[in-house]
């Protein structure tokens, strides 16, 4: 793992997401690393009120974890692809992805009050789309999957955020 | 539409969900009605909070819009195929439904800040699985869209809650 999450180096004005935005307070602040060469990896413990019947977590936390996962695991192998880090990365929209499609398959019950592991590979690596499979697991058990697509992130969406 | 929402009728026991549970004060607390007899309609204004990049909604919000509307209609829709109404069903299990697959598509950026449109309709009915397609729709453009799968509440799972 990396010192700083893939998010950290987020410049400021996209780093305000509700899932994984370092500047937003109130957000799930989501932080996602590489465990190996080619995993990714976000570790986070729901919010006792993340239930969906109690003991359990909602299904919706569980999409927003994959999906602020894959996009941070794009951008993490755009910049790698680059042959840069996420330290040395300029904050180019060519490393920034958003979600385009994203396919969960919810398989059991999610235990509420462990620590969520999501972890991801990068399937497919173009310069304007990444596709990325994950699994989230409680206590070592996959209780979820997600295939994301993710594409480059529109000029026009980035103009209107700035 | 009815004066109560379909999520006005769970047992308190399933009614604590962050996404749809009336039981949970710091939920989204969405609300679902059937708008006409083929389509239910939630209308949900995002918190200020809920942003992807400034001014647009983040797409785990989308996904848990989606994520609870359709089981709010697979559940309205199996009370109806069953001759009753969210108001005479009893709390059974078969009338109570968690999502086994979400597939979202993000059509366009979703804007922040005003109200969100989510439609859904019944594809499949059967005793133990319903799938319901739905939009979400902003000022009239639809930005996102979603196929759910949905199940029947499995016993343990509703036994472990209880």
């Amino acid at each position: 793992m990396t010192r700083k999450a893939f998010q950290d180096f987020y410049p400021d004005h996209l780093s305000h997401c509700y899932g994984c935005g370092r500047l937003n307070e109130k957000g799930l602040q989501i932080k996602t690393y590489w465990e190996d060469d080619n995993t990714t990896l976000t570790v986070f413990i729901p919010r006792p009120e993340h239930t969906a019947i109690p003991g359990f977590v909602y299904g919706g936390l569980i999409a927003s974890l994959f999906d602020c996962h894959c996009t941070g695991t794009a951008s993490a192998a755009a910049i790698r692809a680059a042959g840069l880090t996420p330290e040395t990365a300029p904050a180019e929209p060519r490393f920034r992805f958003v979600t385009a499609a994203l396919h969960v398959n919810y398989l059991r019950p999610t235990p509420l009050g462990i620590p969520l592991e999501v972890r991801g590979q990068v399937k497919e690596l173009k310069a304007r789309k990444v596709v990325v499979s994950a699994t989230l697991s409680a206590g070592g058990q996959v209780c979820a999957t997600c295939e994301a697509v993710t594409v480059q992130i529109p000029e026009t969406f980035l103009a209107a955020a700035q």
